[in-house]
């Protein structure tokens, strides 16, 4: 069995595991107060390029949007974000669960467009009855996004300008930043990324750790208490350093980009394999999750050898299906799966 | 230097962090939908004697109480426990935020009385404005205490009583739960725990493991969609085996009760050193924390060489100390420390 | 100049005044357990032909809508509605503020269509990441709609059809229900809504009350300690009875229906009016609401004399405005209109 | 029968129901937009003496208690009250479903006393571990108090520096302040008031109004979008004049004030009548709720023709009563009690 069904189905980068082996006998303050966790922020901000700046270490994506949603938002507020936002659909209602809507705008490709945010705002503190509705007080936006699409500086900098504007702070999820910052012809960089978003995350779990994602911002004022408000959120792990020594592993010798590197090559080989024999893709991802449209039948053979995600039927008899690939699938495997198709 | 400042200043006991290194290479799906989650919650289950019942594995106390207790109340309803209650004091609010009031009684070496719970919940049913009231629904104590005394049988089961005849469940926080279990002259089983308390965990994260506690209850049928409302609170950990993998290495060969057993002789050990040269207890524990009252002379001479926990002032000339003994407490670091005294 | 903006631009009707005034001087218990309170009750039940069911007094609509919906969802629940749902759009966050998602669908003249609702309940169900997702727990609909349109009793049925199949309660906002029941060929009465609906309100606040809604339910065991979440919403009203008074005057001698007839007739024969004169209905509303697209120029000419609310543009010259008539509304003040046009 | 239940059981004092009457028929904006609305808080801001102010008026105590709280408090931060606070007794959680914890502290006579206030605080910021604490971030306290108690001058500025020097807002619940206004030997007027609490209430469902608070503040800043937050918690009537007529009436002609002193008086003459044959005060109080304490056999004899509240038993054979007084008490009815006596 070969598997590309997601990019969590492995434990840690080799790397990773041996920081947390290493390390472990040692005593250290707990809830983040060690040598480790501020070596950890110190590496971060050197490689944002932030010479003024916070990090946050937390356990999970959607804790991580939820609790700096949390932050940014007073009660009557809300945060827009576009059609297939992970905050819209896939976190069982985690904003709203803090009493926060969730104003979801059309997207192209699985991104926001400035445009729109723009219209949905104006429009907004045009109407004379905005008192009965939601503020947009804050945008969320995912780069890699849900499709594996990603902005290009200039529509991330129209989308801070209106952000701006508006005085609405720019969060940038980066479940999956890896794959975006090394993919082929991007021109956002983690350095560009820090100064444009007022905070955004460094994905984790998706890219190479046990679990953990690195909350960044340039805007600490914005997050007074944030620790009391971790706890608060059950998110303040007691050894704190579990997270961070992680992420030290993923910034020492460049493994983060490395981790990128590799699962966006084979990404991109699996895709033109794809490609070169006839099929169509839905969307043409630059980084490690493809999308592609195969015939129900072949899906159906396919199943019993490799392991993918079904995405939705299209048409009668053809469906999406995606393959994703990390830092442990191996060039053999796609081999192997280009052979059966 | 030595450390008695808490029970999470080290890693994972190397059992379990080996079997996180010999499974991480593996392939196993994500969200706990693998063999490995699969493996540890038959593995305590039976270790508690249920035959029918249901585990959750979430990744530390705070979070857990959060969640058990935001699925057990419904909005108007809140949570009985103790003044020193984790709930009450230090977890920055966190039952609060999900709308739910706490509720604190009067305490007895840390520990609630059902004498008090009943009459309490009593005169609450009694009082004609109680629409105008939060309706004691639930009743939280943990075991051992947040002074390291034990609860006997003879009072859990007076407690549950109450419990059960107005209808609250009765949920213990056992984040120290392994101390507790092998204690000198404990009556507490973790099957007499089982089978008393609607739900209870076993905990992870100060017993051994990297992070992580176990969630157990006898009545799955009061935790329906509880995997949603896991991810609701940004707690449903992407690769779920990295925390049930853990529990499989505590639940095998008796690691868990073997950690318990070294903590809380060692723990034992330093309290007799004390007391056999004239020092008072604050409380007397007979689990892994133990409270001294030491002279603020002999404090400040132990700081340089010792870590340990201030915690509170016991008239003029005289404090509150607080010592914790975990797996990685060795009996040199004991000696150590009864020669300094 | 004269007024249609809205029909909550008056106080109460004189007859619901006269009974406020009629009870002053008398002294009666606090939070609706005085008598006029148990009179309004049965008075209610008896015109819904409910045998069994409870009756509860709010203040306003949004109130009603946050606590209903409060009481039938549990945590990580959702509720389903129109896009243009009041709910969704001009309700502040209300429902999220208690931590449940809307979910809205698409609609047809302000409609939710049961077609669509089976779908997305049914891919909802079929989906197999729902624990990630919110699940649709109850259904919202206004009847009439914001656009003063009305179900008819089988697209009604088939939606309540949908909602038991899926264990969804249906919650039907009567704001503007005396409007719905009393206009020209409609087929759902009190009666039939009061069987069809788990529950739904009175509007009274739109429909000749100073203030206040009268949520009815056919299923009370729904509606445990409802009396305290309402307190808890800061919606039990000290002098409860100032409530239930005025609905007794609107539910004596058939006042509710009367002034739904008086404001419908006026309503229709300014919407006849205006299709007399060539002008285009925006929706062809049955109700107390009537959407106009007006010439811009026209729409400047008229508001030195006539109060409307502008309700959008109609392409570059024109605009939808709305026009409403509630009890206080003169056969004059429309006949002026009209002549104006 | 004769009443004392309590100061809500008839409906408004004639003058407050005149102007209902009397502006009945006008046709105003809704939400507030309205004159009299307008010309409310113009009066209201002149009686408090503010030249710069802001007032918002709500249905009910409860109501804006949990609004003014949940617009100054942030997530993790909680609001400190005394023990028998409103907030933290009667209101059914109210406080807490907003997500802020109440932090109840020891009281005197009803009253929270400036040194245990600066003591809690205090000791909040000098534990090391205040991040997983709730901070004290407001300060809650009633005048006149549950037990008909007042401060002086002098302690509520003692309160208002440890507020200030903490950056604490000091709010006031003034249910029943009318009461206390004019009570013999205060030294607390409306304009001081106004100047020392950040921000307070003038209490009118209690004070003769049929139902209704006014908010007034003398820090608008801290009341951002405030209608938008009313409206998130259902508290914004449509038709907002009905509670800002009534306030022009309760601050015409000194109506309020008049109010206040027809209660105190009798409600002294009823405490002084019951002292000279021989009974004793529960609590001293020179407002309209008197706390008297009575054998049980003469309680029972009473009931049949006098209404007051049962408070809680006194020893074996005696117990507390509550006698209330307000606007419609009349001079006959506690001739007429205190000949029973």
């Amino acid at each position: 069995m070969i598997y590309f069904n997601c990019d969590y189905m492995t434990g840690a980068h080799p790397e990773v595991l041996k920081k947390l082996y290493d390390t472990n006998m040692e005593h250290t303050p707990g809830y983040g107060m060690d040598v480790y966790t501020q070596e950890a922020k110190a590496l971060i901000l050197k490689s944002c390029g932030l010479e003024r700046g916070e990090v946050y270490f937390l356990e999970g994506g959607t804790q991580a949007n939820k609790i700096v949603i949390d932050r940014l938002l007073t009660r009557n507020d809300g945060v827009v974000c576009c059609e297939s936002g992970h905050i819209n659909v896939h976190e069982s209602g985690a904003i709203e669960a803090d009493g926060h809507k969730v104003i979801a705008l059309p997207e192209k490709d699985g991104k926001l467009e400035a445009k729109d945010l723009e219209k949905y705002v104006a429009d907004f503190y045009r109407d004379q009855t905005h008192i009965h509705m939601v503020r947009p007080a804050m945008v969320y936006i995912s780069h890699p996004t849900e499709f594996g699409t990603l902005y290009t500086l200039d529509e991330l900098t129209r989308i801070a300008d209106v952000c701006h504007r508006y005085e609405m702070p720019l969060y940038v999820d980066g479940a999956r930043l890896a794959y975006g910052l090394v993919a082929e012809n991007t021109d956002i960089s983690l350095q560009s990324l820090s100064t444009i978003a007022d905070v955004f995350y460094i994905g984790g779990t998706k890219c190479g750790a046990l679990f953990g994602e690195a909350v960044v911002t340039r805007r600490p004022e914005l997050f007074m208490r944030f620790d009391s408000l971790m706890k608060l959120h059950g998110a303040l792990l007691a050894k704190g350093r579990v997270l961070s020594v992680q992420f030290i592993a993923l910034f020492t010798d460049n493994l983060y980009l490395r981790i990128g590197h590799h699962a966006d090559r084979l990404a991109n080989k699996l895709k033109e394999g794809f490609r070169s024999k006839g099929y169509k893709l839905f969307m043409d991802s630059p980084t490690n999750q493809q999308f592609i449209i195969i015939p129900n039948e072949k899906i159906a053979e396919l199943r019993s050898v490799v392991g993918f995600d079904f995405w939705g039927p299209e048409g009668e008899t053809e469906s999406i299906v995606r393959f994703v690939t990390d830092w442990s699938t191996t060039e053999e495997a796609v081999d192997r799966l280009l052979k059966l198709i």
